[in-house]
């Protein structure tokens, strides 16, 4: 019998994989658990741990494994896209030297240490030597990595292969026309009176305890997960059947917690569905964080933000905050949900501004990485752009450009796809629409399983065997586009 | 100027020391947080991470960076001492194949979870091939490791550097001898009727809260290190400046959360304790398993079980269960933490039996090791011996041969550091007393800094500097010996 080229191969892949596990949960444990006096060994051992993962996939025996399986006749189509998808990530990952991953993984570790001091502090200077650091190894990495027309490319590349600034800047200034326009017809409906009843105290664990029951009726599975608090929410995996999402809690905000968790428990459920026969692989993964992020938008806003929703969703706050929605009308509380209004933070922010938020930042990244703005005058510029694109100015940095942890992570690159995971969202939900015609009759009765059971065939069990762009057009028949969204907008919201 | 031998060779050995970081984290998360489906993937992770250490730690890099630190006739007595100890770990970890070390942790974790399940359904069928597996691998890598005399000592060379069977089998005839001796003369004394107030529900965010105090108080740096449930409790660090505790609590337990709080807060204090300058170095360690244990004993039981600790700690018990204490006396509560009563559970034994519950595992590992005794049998083996040296039949396994984690994780030879713990605590805090007069005053406030700041100059920034004989030898003028702990029981309970 002839001798397997797939098997060593995956068996390599399997180590490699294992390693990142063990990376994530380095991660994960340092914004959710780890004491403050073991941040700087922890920054030693995520770049010692970066390092080993980067030489075991860089390793000549990965290459020579690689060339036996692509010269390997006798391959089944799955096989061959393993070892395509593989070869992509070799050769990406050879671009970057062992040394220029560990001193990044250092330079992180630092600087997610000091922003979290600067946040609370609301000084930029705190965080600006660390963000200076970061910001030339973003610019070191796209020499190493290489690039076509902006440096920022190739960081563009790490998060949504294939885009460039050059296609994103005549779809965001798309998007930034409309949406101000929209803003401007929706701005007068808004209505701070129906929003009254939210000024109250909303109980912490109350809170916590109803975001679980939702993420267990969206089929999050916590046999197979856990959700903590943290800073910053996030979703994590160790697995398949280890998938861990992060939320905030803030008594005087009712939503915050339960938004947060929808949107974690969007990008958990995509990482719950992969095969298990592709477990320990690069097939395990998003084609896309863009397609990653249409799955928490997906639950968080076309679900969760919707009339259908709270039909579900009323009786449960009646339950979960007892007394406290006595005598206020569904009206109300699908308004407040949806109440459009521009505001400082991003991760508040309502579904018509949100974008605007994206650009903003898409900008500044551009600017630094070509070198046309100084890390110095980000504060200058972001208050800025607020200013031009919302009307509104950061009292402080906090509030401004302390808000997001992503630079701190080095993650420049990173924000388009959250516009971009709008775009699919809303396109991939008119698909759905029409696929399950007793969706919102299903959604009311909180039962959400064909919903879930829709996305598990159609995006989560294709792993990374398509592109982003390609899963798209194969599921809704047309390349990604903004008229999905701009139509969900205006329907929802004019 | 002359190369360093030394910077490279602890480069390499920080590498390790991440990597093994790394390991201890899948490790803690899995006894403390890990969603159970997440275990199949932990346990491969585990034996990745465990293979890549060994692989590191035994690369012909490593070799080469040890052949030329030991021919570099300039090094400082403390470089020299950093080699002769790496150089014995390098020598150890060769004897072990990389594919032993890869299938070991697998088994263990197989084994970790099978136990757990054991354990709650009393069921010794359902450990047994995981058991049996664990044996049998532990039986090749004595094979492995070498070892003169019986095939265990190879095992207890991993916990306790140098002690043998042939050391261990007079010792532990003689603790046998004069502490059942002990029991009967003690026995009559115990008082039912002074325990009663004991049988009580003691709510368990008290005990925790409780048991926080108590770790602080004692210097546990809270900034280093935190405390967490699991179902056995253990230490565990990631470095000296992020040391963590767990603890187990039950409502009907007053003294269980404390008792192990105090217990693993010894532990802890020593691992906080080592030097800044060895971090990431081998002499960041207890040089055995049984001098860690020393401590972990000193403040469980030598503190935290004497008089003058009762006269900090009643009021505190007051304070934190307001009203459950109101009208016992002092002395009923010294006597009922310190009953002496035979009983089925090692970490709920009292002093005068506890090293009887060891002496028993001693026993039985060593003939499971030199093949008298076949894994079925251990049941029955485990029953007759209590019988023989406590006087009791446990009523199911759970409380008789699955009590203990240490076999799940195929940590055979480790049970007898537990008894050489208790001995070194007794020879230390003799000395500890000598040198330290106003120790009991200093207890009773509730200041325990005297005391760690002795163990921190004595014991716990030595780390590996010396071997656990020659650093007892050098604080007590004596070698260990058993009539240190004899004596202390005797003054204690006769």
């Amino acid at each position: 019998m002839k001798k397997s080229t797939i098997t060593p191969l995956r068996e390599k892949l399997s180590e490699v994989y294992d390693l990142r596990a063990a990376l994530a949960l380095l991660e994960w444990d340092e914004e959710v658990y780890m004491p403050p006096k073991g941040a700087t060994a922890r920054g030693q051992q995520r770049a010692t741990v970066s390092a080993l993962v980067h030489r075991l996939m860089t390793s000549p025996e990965m290459g020579r494994l690689l060339d036996s399986a692509e010269a390997d006749a006798g391959l089944s189509e799955n096989d061959k896209i393993l070892v395509c998808e593989t070869r992509y990530d070799f050769e990406k990952a050879r671009k970057l030297p062992e040394s220029f991953v560990q001193r990044f993984a250092e330079a992180q570790s630092q600087a997610y240490q000091s922003w979290t001091k600067a946040r609370e502090e609301s000084s930029f200077a705190r965080f600006h030597p660390q963000l200076q650091t970061l910001v030339h190894l973003a610019r070191e990495k796209a020499e190493h990595v290489g690039y076509s027309g902006s440096p920022y490319n190739a960081l563009l590349e790490e998060f949504e292969r294939g885009m460039t600034t050059e296609q994103l800047t005549p779809l965001f200034a798309e998007l930034s026309q409309r949406q101000t326009a929209l803003i401007k017809r929706v701005g007068a409906s808004s209505n701070l009176e129906e929003e009254s009843w939210l000024h109250q105290i909303w109980d912490e664990n109350a809170q916590w305890a109803l975001s679980l029951r939702v993420l267990g009726d969206m089929g999050y599975d916590f046999e197979a997960g856990r959700q903590d608090k943290a800073v910053h929410p996030f979703t994590t995996n160790f697995g398949i059947h280890d998938v861990r999402v992060t939320t905030r809690i803030s008594a005087t905000q009712l939503f915050s917690c339960l938004s947060s968790a929808m949107h974690e428990g969007g990008h958990a459920l995509y990482e719950q569905g992969f095969r298990e026969e592709d477990a320990r692989s690069p097939l395990a993964e998003a084609p896309s964080l863009g397609l990653h992020e249409s799955q928490s938008r997906l639950w968080e806003n076309m679900i969760g933000r919707s009339a259908a929703f709270w039909a579900y969703g009323l009786p449960l706050l009646r339950q979960f905050f007892p007394g406290q929605l006595d005598g206020i009308p569904m009206g109300h509380v699908y308004r407040s949900i949806n109440r459009v209004r521009p505001s400082l933070i991003r991760v508040e922010a309502d579904e018509c501004t949100y974008n605007l938020h994206i650009i903003l930042r898409f900008e500044i990244e551009a600017a630094l990485l070509d070198g046309s703005l100084n890390v110095t005058d980000i504060p200058h510029l972001w208050n800025a752009k607020m200013k031009q694109y919302l009307g509104l100015v950061p009292p402080n940095h906090s509030l401004g450009c302390l808000q997001d942890i992503h630079w701190s992570h080095g993650a420049f690159g990173y924000f388009p796809a959250y516009a971009l995971g709008n775009l699919y969202a809303a396109q991939l939900f008119e698909q759905i629409r029409r696929d399950l015609p007793s969706l919102w009759k299903d959604v009311q009765e909180g039962n959400f399983i064909p919903l879930l059971g829709w996305l598990r065939t159609n995006i989560h069990r294709v792993g990374r065997r398509m592109t982003a762009p390609q899963l798209i057009e194969s599921v809704t028949g047309r390349p990604p586009e903004a008229a999905p969204y701009l139509r969900y907008l205006e329907e929802k919201f004019v």
